[in-house]
């Protein structure tokens, strides 16, 4: 395992003027670069050889570095090449999925923002469960086995991969015919969570926590788009029923959105109940940006359901600002660029520490 | 009553070099603080100990003063500070929800933007129907008794709650079963309209009315996003059937659109319209912002539902502008910065008289 | 037929520092007067007199010319006068729809940006068929015959009026009882085309393709808002399954929506097919903007359905920049400015042959 002590004797030999931002070149890549880009910073992306085609044609990014697989950046000589760089790496969700939390736990000797202890608290859903509710948010309820389905429920399964395999079902015999037809492994079948599907308008907020100023900020919110289900809800009634195609979840897009104002205050408070339980649960706790998977129902109560605790693609919506940021900043801030700007900061307080493991 | 003639008085007791734009702390308050602060007036918010511990942390709000209610900035002591202050009060829907249009009209003698004799206007249905009859607009059927229902139609009530308790009906035994069990006061169910219910794209578009230069404006439009009717259309069909989940349709945050372009005639018209017929019905008539809620048909005919004479919350998506702002004016201009753009040419022309009531 | 040499002599004509852009008053007129604006060329709209009433008071608007019909624009006076004015027209929906494509490419003798022998492959739907199987593009399938129809199809007719007419029908009974019912011109009626319905998440990319400088861009993407479906499904179940509504699919407006990055490469790649085809169907191909209405199923598969190769209305939610065109360029970049800018550097590079015809 690699320690924060291991990272912070890395940062030791890290020229301060001179870091590199780098991500893996998917997801948020292009909000990145171009944040490092406006913070003053060189950028590499590290590209397959099809993604290498796409992002070299984007002025934002300075430098590519092409691999067979993304977890090739777990390789000795990469990782030497990256820390000889005075690399920062930026995790974003397609990062996590490709290079997989354990590894980057177990082998990976680059300073990466954040602090790596929260992916085993975001991956492990008993662990995001406990951290949900030490926060004191309101979580949806869950069934242990499905002999107890009683009302609607949704299907959830492991990893990043965008809501694939999710289903709905109202008892238990549709769980079992349904489960059935899903196109997953098996191993990841067996680790689904029965959830009680909660009915109201659907955010995801964009926050940012900085450990420097202890302050949370809010940089956005957006919806996902996805498919078919969007597509499939927009079906006339009479045509949908007599169509035969079970909802999916995938994530393809996202939709921008602004929330009640009155309902702000409650939402800064989750949000830092969120960092402050982090503190106590994994030390030092979060860093940097996190999003709130949340619905709003009808009551105005905001019911949470998965944390994800880096930067969400949700963010490129808003790559020139939000409507949330314009008022924080006078720049066009996204959250790529807030990201770098705390890199910045810790940087000339002499502070990269408190910032990246 | 507080007449035009006493605002004019105390107006002429105000320095216009050093207005103070006041409002309340909600529903679009960071809109309105960052709208001052960049037409270069202070500003203030007043503010419950919650929702003081929300603004506090935004750098736009310039001093806050907290209150136990909302409504005490009715008490003699709270209006002599603020027109000590040099206060010019920017009303939104919280504000007129928490204070009281006949409060407002009958005890606040700090000036107002606008003309608050619309409160009467947009809050009673029948002036309001007046009103959209007078300006030529198309508006939806209504029917004078439940047993007159023989199309879908939506039950409504008084009051600026966003669409709490609004619920859809077949028929009048539809309608009986569904009041009785609405969560209202039973003064307020009295009160119901039944109206057709219109089936099309819904548009909030969002007017500035200058009675300085005589121009109706276009700043933006929205879409509102309501809770649970958003979440449950999105459900398929086959689980939606199963799941005894009564449509609720409380306003939770709001989402961006544009018009196709060969509507924005028409729609302009049907702003001029009511401020025409707003001069006519209540001297001086509109002034500065409002908003129409409409649907518009297949056929693309707008049919118009409600009036709003004040800023709405779908403009806090545009705190940087929208498409439409952003052809009228150089900078990012939101519907809190141009009410206070129109305050500040009105102090330059010495004209606050004509802005303010 | 006018043909490109034609324009080439006209163009010798031209003053190549004094170009004014033109078009008419309607689509995303105010979107290219602001760009030519922006990027220092005089405009000029052909309005009738209702829309000239409109686009009057927009203060990016340079000059007006009022007709009774917009096709007048082909009239041998009016010709004569654009041509003196050193006009370039700017194709949109509306001046296909209404000029007529046709009398477009048989008797318009001004200079218009693009290749105007696209009319003829994005209007008629073999030709269209065509070009996107040649670039590689996922199709839908299609019935030759009412009677082959066994799956959910939607039907649609030729002509750009934004989507007027088309119905869902999943077998022969259906589709004759709704073509019945259609209030279309017979002859309209007749050129159906009968296509599979593919159910997914509904993208429209905003491509910009330069032979200056042979690249595609993408500056934006939307998502068509339609009247009635996106009303009518929004009714929940229990209502609308009692509402005896057809789906319409009108479109009256546009909403904002990004793509999840990690498929940006294979729309990209898709983008540059077209243009890559089109050189080999029909010299020298495509130019300036075009769009592709697609699906991504939940596959992550794009399948493709109509080009518009053209300025789209979807544009007009970017008059100040997308997020895509904030990574590409500094300034505010929509559609519009951008082939505005196009016009402008191959007035510089002495090649204006190269992007007109």
């Amino acid at each position: 395992m690699v320690t924060i002590g291991d990272i912070g004797e890395v940062l030791e030999g890290y020229d301060p003027d001179n870091i590199e931002i780098c991500t893996l070149g998917s997801h948020t890549a292009l909000q990145i670069t171009k944040g490092a880009r406006d913070e003053g910073f060189r950028n590499l992306l590290i590209c397959t050889e099809k993604s290498a085609r796409f992002y070299r044609r984007w002025p934002v990014v300075d430098d590519i570095i092409i691999v067979d697989h993304y977890r090739d950046i777990l390789d000795q000589e990469m990782q030497d090449m990256l820390l000889a760089r005075n690399a920062v790496l930026i995790p974003h969700g397609s990062f996590i999925e490709y290079v997989g939390a354990k590894n980057i736990i177990e082998k990976l000797k680059v300073p990466m923002l954040g602090n790596r202890m929260v992916l085993e608290w975001e991956s492990n859903r008993k662990k995001e469960k406990k951290w949900l509710k030490k926060s004191a948010l309101k979580i949806p309820g869950e069934f242990k086995s499905p002999k107890d389905i009683d009302k609607l429920v949704i299907i959830k399964f492991p990893g990043a991969k965008g809501g694939e395999g999710y289903f709905l079902a109202k008892d238990e015999e549709e769980f079992h015919r349904k489960l059935e037809k899903i196109n997953l492994p098996e191993d990841v079948k067996k680790e689904y969570t029965i959830q009680e599907y909660v009915i109201g308008t659907r955010f995801y907020p964009h926050f940012f926590y900085s450990p420097l100023d202890d302050e949370v900020e809010l940089l956005g919110m957006d919806i996902r788009y996805e498919s078919n289900i969007d597509g499939l809800a927009r079906l006339p009634n009479v045509i949908q029923k007599e169509v035969d195609v079970e909802p999916l979840y995938v994530v393809t897009g996202n939709l921008p959105v602004i929330l009640r104002e009155s309902l702000l205050p409650d939402l800064m408070k989750l949000g830092r109940n969120l960092v402050e339980s982090s503190k106590k649960l994994f030390k030092p706790g979060l860093i940097g940006p996190f999003c709130v998977e949340m619905i709003c129902t009808p009551e105005l109560e905001f019911v949470c359901f998965e944390i994800s605790a880096r930067i969400v693609a949700g963010t490129n919506l808003f790559i020139h600002g939000s409507t949330y940021s314009k008022i924080l900043y006078d720049e066009p801030m996204s959250c790529g660029r807030r990201i770098c700007r705390e890199i910045k900061t810790a940087g000339e307080r002499n502070k990269l520490d408190k910032v990246v493991y």
